[in-house]
Protein backbone atom coordinates (compact mmCIF):
# COMPACT_ATOMS: atom_id res chain seq x y z
CA UNK A 1 0.00 0.00 0.00
CA UNK A 2 1.69 3.64 -0.98
CA UNK A 3 1.02 6.30 1.77
CA UNK A 4 2.06 9.83 2.04
CA UNK A 5 2.98 9.32 6.15
CA UNK A 6 5.18 11.08 8.38
CA UNK A 7 6.70 9.23 10.98
CA UNK A 8 7.00 11.42 14.44
CA UNK A 9 8.44 10.96 17.90
CA UNK A 10 5.73 11.31 20.82
CA UNK A 11 7.25 11.88 24.23
CA UNK A 12 5.47 9.92 27.13
CA UNK A 13 7.01 10.41 30.26
CA UNK A 14 6.45 9.67 33.89
CA UNK A 15 8.16 11.98 36.42
CA UNK A 16 8.92 11.11 40.28
CA UNK A 17 9.64 12.96 43.30
CA UNK A 18 9.56 16.31 41.80
CA UNK A 19 10.97 19.57 43.42
CA UNK A 20 8.98 21.92 41.79
CA UNK A 21 5.43 22.89 43.08
CA UNK A 22 3.06 21.00 41.15
CA UNK A 23 -0.55 22.32 42.46
CA UNK A 24 0.84 25.76 40.71
CA UNK A 25 -1.02 25.64 37.41
CA UNK A 26 0.70 29.44 36.50
CA UNK A 27 3.79 28.09 36.83
CA UNK A 28 2.91 24.74 34.84
CA UNK A 29 1.66 26.65 32.23
CA UNK A 30 4.47 29.13 31.78
CA UNK A 31 6.86 26.04 32.14
CA UNK A 32 4.75 24.25 29.16
CA UNK A 33 4.76 27.37 27.17
CA UNK A 34 8.32 27.59 27.14
CA UNK A 35 8.89 23.56 26.59
CA UNK A 36 6.46 24.51 23.58
CA UNK A 37 8.32 27.34 22.11
CA UNK A 38 12.12 25.75 22.68
CA UNK A 39 10.14 22.52 20.15
CA UNK A 40 9.82 25.22 17.90
CA UNK A 41 5.91 24.96 17.80
CA UNK A 42 3.00 27.60 18.18
CA UNK A 43 0.62 27.43 21.08
CA UNK A 44 -3.19 28.15 19.36
CA UNK A 45 -5.14 27.33 22.06
CA UNK A 46 -5.08 26.09 25.57
CA UNK A 47 -6.80 24.59 29.05
CA UNK A 48 -5.97 24.92 31.99
CA UNK A 49 -8.12 22.68 35.50
CA UNK A 50 -7.32 22.67 38.93
CA UNK A 51 -8.20 19.89 40.59
CA UNK A 52 -9.62 19.59 44.46
CA UNK A 53 -8.17 19.63 46.53
CA UNK A 54 -5.05 19.62 44.47
CA UNK A 55 -3.82 18.62 41.26
CA UNK A 56 -3.77 20.69 37.80
CA UNK A 57 -3.62 19.65 33.95
CA UNK A 58 -2.45 21.99 31.06
CA UNK A 59 -2.86 21.26 27.88
CA UNK A 60 -1.73 22.74 25.15
CA UNK A 61 -2.37 22.80 21.41
CA UNK A 62 -0.23 23.43 19.38
CA UNK A 63 -0.10 24.47 15.46
CA UNK A 64 1.00 20.89 14.70
CA UNK A 65 -0.15 18.87 17.91
CA UNK A 66 0.06 19.16 21.72
CA UNK A 67 1.46 19.28 24.95
CA UNK A 68 -0.19 18.41 28.16
CA UNK A 69 0.91 17.43 31.69
CA UNK A 70 -1.18 16.31 34.72
CA UNK A 71 0.14 16.09 37.95
CA UNK A 72 -0.62 14.87 41.55
CA UNK A 73 1.01 17.07 44.18
CA UNK A 74 0.40 14.29 46.85
CA UNK A 75 2.64 12.24 45.46
CA UNK A 76 5.22 14.29 43.78
CA UNK A 77 3.94 12.94 40.27
CA UNK A 78 3.53 14.61 36.96
CA UNK A 79 2.39 12.69 33.28
CA UNK A 80 3.76 14.49 30.66
CA UNK A 81 2.85 14.04 26.85
CA UNK A 82 4.62 15.88 23.73
CA UNK A 83 3.39 15.17 21.04
CA UNK A 84 4.69 17.73 17.94
CA UNK A 85 5.20 17.08 14.84
CA UNK A 86 6.96 19.06 11.36
CA UNK A 87 9.75 20.20 10.19
CA UNK A 88 12.65 21.48 12.85
CA UNK A 89 10.18 20.75 15.91
CA UNK A 90 11.95 19.22 18.20
CA UNK A 91 10.34 16.93 21.45
CA UNK A 92 13.33 16.61 23.01
CA UNK A 93 14.01 20.52 23.54
CA UNK A 94 10.75 20.88 24.82
CA UNK A 95 11.49 18.07 27.58
CA UNK A 96 14.60 19.70 28.13
CA UNK A 97 12.74 22.64 29.44
CA UNK A 98 10.03 20.61 31.75
CA UNK A 99 12.97 18.38 33.12
CA UNK A 100 15.00 21.94 34.20
CA UNK A 101 11.33 23.06 35.34
CA UNK A 102 9.94 20.32 37.31
CA UNK A 103 13.10 18.95 38.88
CA UNK A 104 11.79 15.14 39.27
CA UNK A 105 14.41 13.05 41.43
CA UNK A 106 14.20 10.04 38.80
CA UNK A 107 11.79 9.69 35.37
CA UNK A 108 10.90 7.34 32.67
CA UNK A 109 10.73 8.62 29.12
CA UNK A 110 9.01 6.34 26.93
CA UNK A 111 9.14 7.05 22.91
CA UNK A 112 6.75 6.27 20.64
CA UNK A 113 6.73 6.31 16.86
CA UNK A 114 3.27 7.11 15.18
CA UNK A 115 2.88 7.33 11.68
CA UNK A 116 0.52 10.18 10.70
CA UNK A 117 -1.17 11.41 7.58
CA UNK A 118 -2.78 9.21 4.76
CA UNK A 119 -3.07 5.40 3.20
CA UNK A 120 -3.39 6.22 -0.17
CA UNK A 121 -5.12 2.88 -1.59
CA UNK A 122 -3.54 1.09 -4.72
CA UNK A 123 -5.42 2.14 -8.34
CA UNK B 1 13.16 1.24 46.37
CA UNK B 2 9.77 0.82 47.60
CA UNK B 3 6.92 2.27 46.09
CA UNK B 4 2.90 2.87 45.67
CA UNK B 5 2.80 3.03 42.16
CA UNK B 6 -0.35 2.33 39.99
CA UNK B 7 0.80 0.45 36.32
CA UNK B 8 -2.14 1.90 34.28
CA UNK B 9 -2.34 1.26 30.07
CA UNK B 10 -2.80 4.08 27.96
CA UNK B 11 -3.83 4.05 24.63
CA UNK B 12 -1.81 5.78 21.47
CA UNK B 13 -4.36 5.12 18.04
CA UNK B 14 -3.89 6.04 14.47
CA UNK B 15 -6.73 5.75 12.50
CA UNK B 16 -6.58 6.23 8.86
CA UNK B 17 -9.21 6.46 6.23
CA UNK B 18 -11.88 7.68 8.69
CA UNK B 19 -15.31 7.48 6.95
CA UNK B 20 -16.84 10.04 9.65
CA UNK B 21 -16.74 13.94 8.89
CA UNK B 22 -13.32 14.71 10.58
CA UNK B 23 -13.69 18.46 10.38
CA UNK B 24 -17.44 18.30 12.42
CA UNK B 25 -16.84 19.23 15.96
CA UNK B 26 -19.53 18.64 17.87
CA UNK B 27 -19.77 15.50 16.38
CA UNK B 28 -16.37 14.50 17.39
CA UNK B 29 -16.93 15.85 21.34
CA UNK B 30 -19.86 13.78 21.47
CA UNK B 31 -17.92 10.63 20.29
CA UNK B 32 -14.90 11.25 22.82
CA UNK B 33 -18.29 12.40 25.50
CA UNK B 34 -19.61 8.63 24.85
CA UNK B 35 -16.05 7.27 25.19
CA UNK B 36 -15.89 8.31 28.00
CA UNK B 37 -18.93 7.22 29.90
CA UNK B 38 -18.45 3.78 27.98
CA UNK B 39 -14.53 3.91 29.80
CA UNK B 40 -16.68 4.63 33.24
CA UNK B 41 -15.05 7.95 33.44
CA UNK B 42 -16.19 11.31 34.60
CA UNK B 43 -15.23 14.14 32.19
CA UNK B 44 -14.49 17.38 34.70
CA UNK B 45 -13.36 19.98 31.59
CA UNK B 46 -13.31 20.11 27.90
CA UNK B 47 -11.45 21.91 25.56
CA UNK B 48 -12.47 21.88 21.63
CA UNK B 49 -10.49 23.92 18.86
CA UNK B 50 -11.08 24.09 15.20
CA UNK B 51 -8.19 24.50 12.72
CA UNK B 52 -8.68 26.74 9.55
CA UNK B 53 -9.24 25.22 7.33
CA UNK B 54 -10.01 22.49 8.48
CA UNK B 55 -9.16 19.86 11.92
CA UNK B 56 -10.28 20.06 15.16
CA UNK B 57 -8.92 18.99 18.13
CA UNK B 58 -10.76 17.89 21.54
CA UNK B 59 -9.56 17.11 24.84
CA UNK B 60 -11.98 15.87 27.43
CA UNK B 61 -9.55 16.23 31.25
CA UNK B 62 -11.27 13.39 33.29
CA UNK B 63 -10.96 13.00 37.17
CA UNK B 64 -8.56 10.53 36.57
CA UNK B 65 -6.73 11.69 33.67
CA UNK B 66 -7.36 12.58 30.02
CA UNK B 67 -8.72 11.63 26.38
CA UNK B 68 -7.97 13.52 23.38
CA UNK B 69 -8.32 13.43 19.71
CA UNK B 70 -7.16 15.30 16.47
CA UNK B 71 -7.80 15.53 13.18
CA UNK B 72 -7.06 15.81 9.69
CA UNK B 73 -9.63 15.89 7.72
CA UNK B 74 -7.70 16.35 4.16
CA UNK B 75 -6.00 12.96 5.03
CA UNK B 76 -8.64 11.04 6.84
CA UNK B 77 -6.32 10.88 9.61
CA UNK B 78 -6.96 10.82 13.27
CA UNK B 79 -4.68 10.60 16.37
CA UNK B 80 -6.05 9.34 19.62
CA UNK B 81 -5.05 9.23 23.27
CA UNK B 82 -6.81 7.58 25.68
CA UNK B 83 -5.57 7.88 28.99
CA UNK B 84 -7.88 6.72 31.70
CA UNK B 85 -7.23 4.89 35.16
CA UNK B 86 -8.36 4.12 38.65
CA UNK B 87 -10.31 0.98 39.66
CA UNK B 88 -13.25 -0.42 36.67
CA UNK B 89 -12.43 2.25 34.17
CA UNK B 90 -11.40 0.16 30.93
CA UNK B 91 -9.77 2.04 27.94
CA UNK B 92 -10.56 -0.81 25.49
CA UNK B 93 -14.51 0.27 25.88
CA UNK B 94 -13.35 3.94 25.18
CA UNK B 95 -11.72 2.65 22.09
CA UNK B 96 -14.69 0.77 20.89
CA UNK B 97 -16.96 3.81 20.71
CA UNK B 98 -14.40 6.03 19.25
CA UNK B 99 -13.93 3.20 16.03
CA UNK B 100 -17.82 2.62 15.67
CA UNK B 101 -18.16 6.25 15.47
CA UNK B 102 -15.03 7.35 13.02
CA UNK B 103 -15.19 4.18 10.97
CA UNK B 104 -11.36 4.16 9.98
CA UNK B 105 -10.27 1.53 6.88
CA UNK B 106 -7.52 0.80 8.85
CA UNK B 107 -5.78 1.43 13.06
CA UNK B 108 -2.59 1.05 14.79
CA UNK B 109 -2.99 0.65 18.42
CA UNK B 110 -0.30 0.89 20.86
CA UNK B 111 -1.20 0.24 24.33
CA UNK B 112 1.39 1.68 26.91
CA UNK B 113 1.62 0.97 30.17
CA UNK B 114 2.92 3.88 32.72
CA UNK B 115 3.61 3.64 36.18
CA UNK B 116 1.97 6.47 37.90
CA UNK B 117 2.19 7.59 41.76
CA UNK B 118 4.97 8.45 44.24
CA UNK B 119 8.48 6.81 44.41
CA UNK B 120 9.09 6.13 48.30
CA UNK B 121 13.22 6.67 49.15
CA UNK B 122 14.14 3.68 51.45
CA UNK B 123 14.16 4.58 55.49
Amino acid sequence: MESTMLRIKQLLVDLYGCQADLDDDKFLERVLEESAVKAGSTVVNRLVHRFHPVGVSVFLILAETHISIQTWPEHGYAAVDIFVCGEGKDPSAAWDVIREGLKPESFDVKEITRSIGEHIRPK
